[in-house]
């Protein structure tokens, strides 16, 4: 793709993402981004073929860039145990900064959920790679037990859940607790080494 | 209430709750239910005063049923462990065979959601006192960590809300694991004191 094309991808990008927060996904059209970018329908279907194209391109932009922030913390020099905590934590800041109090945002998951399903299996699948890799590295050098680090992952991925699915975070902010620390704090008791005590 | 009173009453539920197994929470009538109890409208109103108060007995009922199973698994002469166990693996199977593959019956505990939020919150508060008082009888004995109840409990129910929330199960089923049992496991490694491992 020539930089003038790229560009032009990442102006549609940017635009549907604009819409899709302002008059939400259902409500925006093809034209309405077309129109915005002075462009013609016919020259945005160039770069995607359908809604439900650009919407992947929206989705796959923010989780590379939660993707991208927890590969920074994984190339920290600190312990597993602390860069596992700090990778969680950012997984769930990053969220809810992007879809805490969106409704809007939440429908644009929400139809990606229902449309483009091999995309969020994807995204999972490479946040599961993220975290089992730090997992794998505690479990080596015995700072976490000898778990299953694949089950493990997964544990982890699904007790996070209520802090990173866009619907959870809306619905379980009326439930009581835990916080994110909290979790993350129960989360860590289950895979470190047991210390003495009492 | 009278006996026949309570059968009445009781009717109803159990006639409401086919309806929104059938046809579900949005398209059951109020009077779709007298009538299939050969009664007037009005005479179901003399026990509800809308078609949400019905759903909130149904759900009562349901809810009901499952503390009444978590209660008798207390009451059992065995370890905190083994009845936290088991009381995760209840609950969960009790909620799976209700709603898992139930397009339906998800649809009434989302109507419920919407406008029944402190019949949910009651049902929420109700399973956090059970869970809790097999963790404080676990901390109390030492066979648990001496963690914080509360916190505690929230951050086990939180774990394990893919296996219990409605619309989890039917969503969560297309994401690579964990198995209910494996969650458990991962938990119950939080909660129990460390034993010697290598």
């Amino acid at each position: 793709m020539s930089l003038p094309e790229r560009d032009t991808r990442q102006s549609i990008v940017d635009t549907a993402e604009r819409f899709f927060r302002d008059i939400g996904y259902q409500k925006t059209t093809v034209a309405d981004i077309a129109k915005s970018l002075r462009m013609s329908p016919a020259n945005v279907y160039r770069f995607f073929d359908s809604k439900k194209s650009i919407n992947e391109a929206v989705l796959a932009r923010f989780k590379g860039e939660l993707e991208e922030s927890l590969s920074l913390i994984i190339a920290e020099q600190r312990s597993a145990g602390s860069r596992l905590r700090e990778m969680l934590l950012t997984a769930h800041r990053i969220n809810q900064a992007r879809f805490a109090d969106q409704h809007r945002m939440q429908e644009m998951v929400c139809a990606a959920m229902e449309e483009s399903w091999d995309a969020i299996l994807g995204h999972i699948e490479r946040f599961d790679a993220l975290l089992g890799r730090v997992i794998a590295e505690g479990i080596a050098n015995g700072e976490f037990r000898a778990l299953d680090p694949v089950a493990a992952t997964q544990c982890i991925r699904t007790a996070m859940l209520r802090f990173q699915h866009p619907l959870l975070m809306a619905q379980c902010e009326r439930i009581p607790g835990p916080t994110a620390e909290e979790m993350i704090d129960f989360i860590m008791a289950a895979l470190e080494q047991p210390k003495a005590e009492n």
